[in-house]
């Protein structure tokens, strides 16, 4: 049986039919009238999801353009950075850092666990000559499931006085609160297949005013991640390149369905899935991976015991259709990843906690009788 | 009424229903089985679009980010490059390279004539120390009409023994011939709202052996554009950062399409229109802006002496529902430019004309008897 695919991944995301068939739309021209109307509502749509009066930009491209784009267009060679890294996606960051020659310090942590905000408060205070010009850091790790304390940190880095906060926002943003102007978060960067509901292929970068100001000394190369183009740009209400233009559509249908339930609802809604998933799994005997009150609203991550995670995944591909994501890097084979992120009802839920017990129990797997992970899913979204 | 409109700009270009039906399919996982089938297929199609046997890499951008890619990937801070400059887009390359702190050597020619071969081959012959690493240029100048000779001058590239020649062929790729391996084009640049017939927000890199050479000896920064990444990725069928999965979906579509059509059939189209665009203007006494002889396949700019050009555009839009292109920077006013490049067919070429001459009578401009332009234009048509 064909196009019965669910996915629980964490990008991309389950798109809503209103988002494909905005998307299956004839281009227009970007240069027209009509197509500034769409770039000028999107604005304020994604100013509204970002909790920012500031600018937000669209680049055609993936999370990672938009968080290279958040470094380069902010820093100058050899400016010190101060960089979070407990998984996947903190490495990244280190070495986008390190490819346009900054010199970075690395606060570490070790996956599963969150990055611990008193040592950034340590390595900011002890930063008397303001060295420090950024401190970037991933909000939702998506490879463990964890979610970083980025208001705290953000703090910290406010009281240093002049490093910015370059934050990595992309299975975040749309999942969970990130005011970005009251945490006062000078960058955020995001991807379009996650929480905003829509197809890979555009980017979010929110600066605000210090991020501007560091723009303006910025020496790093760039051309088609210069935000100051795209700035100008959006002054006119249009983009500095050709964007990619049926995603517009895409993004102005999904905000809309994202407006109409609302930032609390949304947030409410990922927070029960969040807790549905994990209690789901402890009751049916697979641990949960990231520490006990850090998990991501966006991702659970699984570390199942004595069962290889990469066969269970798979046969749950296999014989209900619905892909989970595998461990990344060594955590290949122990872990697997459920997505909860974007357009995700409490229905999804219940079929993938449905579909894991129905896998353990075929593979003789089950350390439980099958439907306890049903059983607490349920009470946990029955609470709202 | 709505969803009437005809664009006839140089991209984004029609877009096939197959193709936008393909766009709107619900996503699937891009580390998926089914997905590296898509990229094996279409990288297979890429190659035969190109006419080579080397890799073709998919970036999810405009084509300024293959072209940024094409050049950060193979040079080094403080190259000497050559580039051709008659246009705004060979006027871009120049940018990009100097944001990037390499060493440029504009040569120019006057916008509407194309770069001169000879000034090519002079300036490498007289390169004895071989400083120069790269000639960037534009095979299509978009913003003129102009079609530059890259077949000579890449043999001249060729004879200087090191240099590379990285051309942009966003509007030239699919609507005429480019022999990459044949010419010995090294780096070719494109995107995917061009003679891809489809929406934009996909771009495409071709690296020859020798650019790949010199991509071991690059010291530019890059990230999210760092081709080793993208061609280590395409070594497993994928990609190295979530691409715009939707729009694999549309390019193997429209590439399929492509196949079916053939090359030359698809050349000659192009060919045809050409012809029988700027036979119709001459006939109805508006002045091609290209130099004679020199027209590009994909576009024909018109300089419409004594008319607003862009009243005339605007009024066509109006009155017909067809987005002509008015004209870039200092040519806006003088110049409107007809697009007739990707999914454009012999009727559409006529549509247009008959609707420019039908704005004309109604402006009271017409300097022939209305139906002149048509009748060239059916003339040429009819040549096949």
């Amino acid at each position: 049986m064909q196009d019965k695919l669910t996915l629980m991944i964490p990008g991309p995301t389950p798109v809503p039919e209103t988002v494909l068939q905005a998307l299956g739309r004839h281009p227009i021209g970007h240069r027209s009238a009509d197509f500034q109307k769409i770039v000028k509502r999107t604005t304020e749509q994604l100013q509204w999801l970002h909790q920012t009066q500031h600018e937000v930009l669209v680049i055609t491209g993936s999370g990672t353009a938009a968080m290279e784009a958040g470094i380069v267009n902010t820093l100058s060679r050899g400016d010190r950075v101060l960089c979070g890294d407990n998984g996947k996606f903190g490495e990244r960051w280190v070495k986008v850092a390190k490819a346009y020659g900054l010199d970075v310090q690395v606060i570490k942590a070790e996956w599963g666990q969150p990055l611990d905000p008193e040592a950034f408060k340590a390595a900011l205070e002890a930063d008397t000559a303001k060295a420090i010009k950024a401190v970037i850091l991933t909000h939702s790790e998506t490879s463990t499931g964890v979610i970083n304390d980025l208001q705290t940190i953000a703090a910290h880095v406010r009281a240093h006085g002049t490093a910015l906060t370059i934050a990595d926002c992309v299975t975040s943003l749309g999942a969970t609160d990130v005011p970005m102007d009251d945490w006062g978060v000078d960058v955020i960067g995001s991807g379009s297949q996650k929480g905003y509901m829509m197809p890979p292929g555009l980017s979010f970068v929110a600066m605000g005013p210090r991020a501007w100001q560091a723009y303006e000394r910025s020496d790093l190369p760039k051309f088609y991640l210069d935000l100051g183009k795209y700035r100008k740009a959006a002054a006119d209400n249009s983009n500095p390149f050709t964007p990619a233009i049926n995603l517009y559509f895409a993004l102005e249908a999904a905000l809309e369905m994202m407006e109409k339930e609302g930032l609390k609802a949304i947030f409410a809604r990922h927070a029960r899935h969040q807790r549905a998933t994990s209690a789901a799994m402890q009751a049916i005997g697979l641990p949960l991976y990231a520490a006990a009150g850090h998990g991501s609203p966006a991702i659970t991550a699984v570390a199942p015991d004595g069962i290889d995670a990469e066969s269970l995944r798979k046969e749950v591909k296999n014989r209900f259709d619905i892909l989970l994501a595998g461990g990344q890097d060594h955590l290949k084979g122990h872990v697997f990843r459920i997505g909860h992120l974007g357009f995700v009802a409490d229905r999804d839920i219940l079929t993938a906690v449905a579909a894991i017990e129905a896998t353990l129990q075929d593979l003789g797997l089950g350390k439980v009788a099958t439907g306890a992970g049903v059983a607490a899913a349920a009470t946990e979204l029955a609470k709202g």
